[in-house]
């Protein structure tokens, strides 16, 4: 038993991969797209259907096994990494009441506001963790959501639980919660969740959140149980073999990536980027998503941080101009840095960090009739690019400067794309070996609940891989780019920090029933 | 002899149109494109083949005459306009000795902005009247940049003038100038041009600019003289008629639409806007382009403003997307007022009024993952509304309220910009009733050079058309308008004034070599 599965749940759909524990050889992979995709019945709602995700373990594990040619007998054990916070309400015993609030579901704008206000008002300790803004893309922002768009629901709900955690009690039958994932997404932090106290003065009725939330926390890596008979007979694995604890996708990429040292910072890029690192100590991050002790390997403390729009602006400017990646990369790579005139503000899909807002929107300055849809592209490749350098900015200024910038994610495939981000942060970039990386990442998380390695750095060590150097600055482009970032500062705090609250307005101006994205 | 002709001569073609001048009833037309187009040797560069213009005489007036059917002997006058300023270098007898820089030539900024610094310095009398800024579309700085840029045939150049006056020296043989476009163009006021002193100021070799300028300067409607044997063998017309000063094709465009009493503003819809309007007084607004006594009808204060870009953004954005007027106005047209929630400055093509800075550029703000091609449709129109209101503002600002807002130009085709317009500026809309403004309007010129009218008022009222209230505003999208409004105003200031010079900062960081627009 020396094999190991791995499922990443991701947005569109669940990917399979069986890994060798010995060495991370990746011997066999499935796909599987969820038949209900993402619902949105509103503008700004995105849902899930949990059955999906059900269905995906019913079809890719098997598929994937059989594409590995091993036998079942050779599996030790199985973990999944899963996007977050994606919260659903279910009974007690697991049954789901309702869809998915999937990561993107942005409705509990109003909520995460008002537990921002009163966080601050009453100094609640926890808030520095959160860069001083919790999201309304997190578990606890959504609940009350919930709770005030269908309180009939939320009352109904006996617990309240990431997917994450939710597709581990499918697999084993058993309720456990990702200590990380609690503090990342539902302010769980030294021990304990917000007050009932602080819950009742956002609403009385929300004071009961903690009921909802409240079970057994479990580190990184730990088992979670073993495979039901149930869940055998869905993924065709023997039954009793290890379940890990749920996992995040984006923290499991670290280990796959060797990232998992103090001061590598490890970018996942894709429609979205998430931003994580570990440090030997505690500071506070202006504008980061959040920090949790243990939160991405045993031992240190892990900062995650993110940009809500990356691969999803340049997907949108394709649509836009009818053009697509390869050509558009392609003209705008032959382009000298500031030839096109532009600026942009990467914000198409809100602002993650460091602003926290999501009703910010993207800008484009320097337009003229000779602009072209290569120009445009190549501004808001560079506008992501100077946006992560604002985070790495954020993280130097608190005394924890990025020493290494890793990546993974489905834009390393772009090599125009990663170029610009070597000479906008002046670093080199070191790539993932591997295309799955959260799906070996859960791997190796399954093969310590297995007892295969003793612990997720040994895994890391085995099993990872990295391409050093795979990007390298250049240093006249990096001058060029030093401008034009400080130019780029001075418009984000413009539109995103007073200045002018323009975004806000065009917000509200909105007719209701028009609004979208 | 109760027929007169007028061609237009405009940016990629010329038209010549065949007019009874006793009811303004249009009996032909015919249009001849420019063989050698606009000429872009370099960015910010536009030239014309003055060659084109005579061809344009010898193809479009022949072919108009025999569209209407009128036999030659019936036409008592001809006349021209012309886009300004669009300066050539010629000969004392008139022979071109290089291209014209044409109106959107804006190679002389520099030198703009060296008479400008020159003349605040100075203090000169006559900056206020041209909103205290030259541009650097006009006579004087397109002749220091041609002594700077190729001194040799500055030095040669025997007359400096305008293609609206040259095209009529070509006609009669005899040079005159347009009083009026001397004004406008070429800082004549009061009587003079500026000093040679001032000019020496400005370069040593630049003092005898005067001399390149000097000439008999006449009133509008005053015949320049008449019809000469190898002009009359070029259009077929009689020799002998009567042959009217040269015009500028904006001016003639008001009688055309019987926008000539004080206070009624004409907007000319094209590629780009200009504004004149007629007051009774004099006043100096700041940021329009010109006022000149007697500039557009005698006995009044003649004022223009303008915008460089309107039509040629929407084009621009057309050709980005793929899309087509049609469609996207439609799609437009259903939106309510804020439903795309985008905000834009309709600088694409610098802005002329009330900023005059052609080194502005473009912006949107408010861009999402939802925006569709429509909604940036939309809001690039709503833009050049608000630059249109700015100049409203202006002019009510400076004591010269516009009590009635009149239309003209290839826009007015189009309902859904119209509507815009009278929604943002919350006034009637008023529409020429011609579809060839320019030309009809320098068929009144001719009338009145031929003495078939006294002057230009009678020929006006006698040939001119307007469909009155045309577009009237919507209360509640006006509304909604004044809240947009100021937020464009805001943002107009902030990138136009001084807050964030970024716009002039992404123009210097392009490698001069790939510098366009």
């Amino acid at each position: 038993m020396t094999c190991v599965v791995g499922v990443d749940f991701g947005t569109l759909s669940a990917r399979a991969l069986v890994v060798d524990a010995r060495d991370g050889a990746e011997l066999g992979t499935a796909v599987f797209e969820y038949p209900h995709g993402v619902m949105t019945p509103e503008p700004q709602w995105a849902l899930q259907d949990p059955a999906d995700y059900v269905a995906a373990l019913q079809h890719a594990v098997p598929e994937a096994v059989a594409a590995a040619g091993v036998d079942p007998g050779q599996i030790a054990g199985v973990a999944t990494a899963f996007t977050a916070s994606s919260p659903l309400p279910t009974r007690a015993d697991g049954a789901p009441l309702g869809p998915v609030r999937l990561w993107k579901h942005h409705a509990a704008q109003p909520q995460a506001d008002r537990i921002n206000a009163l966080a601050r008002e009453r100094g609640e300790p926890w808030l520095a963790r959160y860069g001083g803004r919790i999201s309304s893309e997190w578990a606890v922002a959504k609940a009350l959501h919930l709770l005030e768009s269908d309180p009939e629901l939320y009352t109904r709900t006996d617990r309240w639980i990431e997917a994450a955690d939710w597709i581990t009690w499918r697999l084993c039958g058993r309720e456990t919660r990702n200590a990380a994932l609690a503090g990342y997404k539902a302010i769980h932090q030294d021990g304990t969740y917000p007050s009932a106290d602080f819950l009742r003065a956002l609403d009385d009725r929300f004071a009961d959140l903690l009921s909802k939330l409240d079970g057994p926390l479990l580190p990184l890596g730990a088992p979670s149980g073993t495979l039901s008979p149930e869940a055998a007979a869905w993924t065709g694995l023997r039954p009793g073999i290890a379940v890990a604890v749920g996992n995040v996708d984006a923290h499991v990429t670290a280990p796959a990536a060797q990232a998992i040292d103090p001061g590598q910072l490890l970018m996942i890029m894709g429609t979205s980027t998430c931003h994580v690192m570990s440090a030997d100590r505690l500071a506070e991050v202006p504008g980061m998503c959040g920090v949790v002790r243990d939160g991405i390997v045993g031992g240190l403390y892990g900062y995650e941080a993110g940009q809500t729009g990356v691969g999803d602006c340049f997907a949108w400017l394709v649509d836009l101009v009818g053009g697509d990646h390869e050509r558009l990369s392609r003209l705008a790579s032959a382009q000298e840095v500031g030839a096109h005139g532009l600026l942009a503000l990467d914000w198409l899909n809100g602002n993650r960090s460091v602003l926290v807002d999501h009703e910010l929107s993207g800008v484009f300055v320097g337009l003229t009739l000779a602009t072209r849809p290569e120009d445009l592209y190549r501004a808001l490749v560079e506008a992501t690019a100077f946006g992560t350098r604002v985070i790495l900015d954020a993280f130097t200024a608190a005394g924890l400067p990025a020493g290494e910038l890793m990546a993974a994610g489905g834009l390393i495939q772009n090599p125009f794309v990663m170029q610009v981000y070597a000479d906008v942060t002046r670093m080199p970039i070191h790539v993932i070996g591997s295309e799955q990386g959260p799906a070996l990442g859960a791997a190796m998380h399954a093969a310590v609940a297995a007892g295969l390695h003793p612990d997720i750095r040994a895994a890391s060590a085995a099993m990872g891989s990295l391409v050093r150097d795979a990007y390298v600055p250049d240093e006249a482009r990096a001058g060029a780019y030093d401008a034009l970032y400080a130019r780029y500062v001075r418009l984000h705090d413009h539109f995103g920090r007073g200045g002018d609250d323009v975004m806000h307005r065009l917000r509200e101006v909105r007719p209701r029933e028009l609004a979208h994205g």
